[in-house]
């Protein structure tokens, strides 16, 4: 059986904020991708899609960037969200984050075919920036190594849009 | 009249590379990236689709980050190539490179709904080994940095698939 998080941050994301293509529930074509604390760290798994090949037979490099990206982000929403007092599913609003950078280096071509298993260390670096450190695994093996700064979200920034 | 990269280095793969959910060709459902020079810098146009949404009006930080990512190993191929004596279109096949990391400081939300441009400056740090700055702009909005180092593909890497 494959495994599943279970009290995923982004499944308490308002209905506005839920359209990311890499983790809005709402978004029909996105990814889906869905983080939740394991222990101390946080964990997405995703299992990438047919067309998503670099080569035959390997995962594309922008798809690992993307599993980073919105891991981090929802690794630094439940950070802070436990920080204040919260767990996903408790059915208070997190705070939602962005990216403000995003390193990956690839350390060995991920084979395509299983899930991809992203593993973040999470560290608060000021009361609105959080630094996520991840692994991503494909069958035990460490294909990436990635980090992001992620930074609370304005509050304005829906309605600069 | 919307700009199109006339010669692009993704063409002139041959088709066992041109599957890069990316910029392969013949991945029905990929981005499609394709890479020219644009003097002595490099280019890659791109506008993202309807669903690509970080947030409803922005686009999404993963796509970004492969447009850096394909834009990046592109044109490492260019310039080796260039280097070589020849020019995509030409009829000689061009190196092919991976990416070996890939760093995006996102500086402004990336405005949805217009083309975006990606424009790369290459430096060879060792012969098989390119690093690509790249730079892009959302209507002269420049919304993006991002750095790839690119490496000559190792000829073992699809028989090693």
């Amino acid at each position: 059986m494959e495994e599943k998080v279970l009290q995923a941050i982004q499944d308490e994301y308002p209905d506005d904020f839920a359209w990311c293509y890499g983790c809005g529930r709402l978004n029909e074509e996105g990814h889906h991708f869905r983080t939740g604390w394991n222990g101390e760290q946080t964990v997405t798994i995703y299992r990438p899609e047919q067309n998503h090949l670099a080569l035959p037979g390997f995962v594309y490099g922008g798809i690992v960037a993307s599993l980073i990206d919105c891991h981090g982000t929802g690794s630094a929403a439940l950070a802070l969200h436990r920080k204040n007092g919260h767990e996903a599913g408790d059915g208070v609003e997190p705070p939602r984050f962005v990216t403000a950078s995003l390193n990956v280096n690839f350390l060995k071509p991920t084979p395509h075919g299983v899930p991809l298993k992203a593993i973040g260390t999470v560290q608060e670096i000021h009361p609105k920036k959080f630094k996520v450190e991840t692994e991503v695994f494909a069958n035990d093996i460490l294909c990436a190594r990635g980090e992001v700064v992620a930074v609370v979200m304005p509050s304005t920034f829906l309605k600069n849009g």
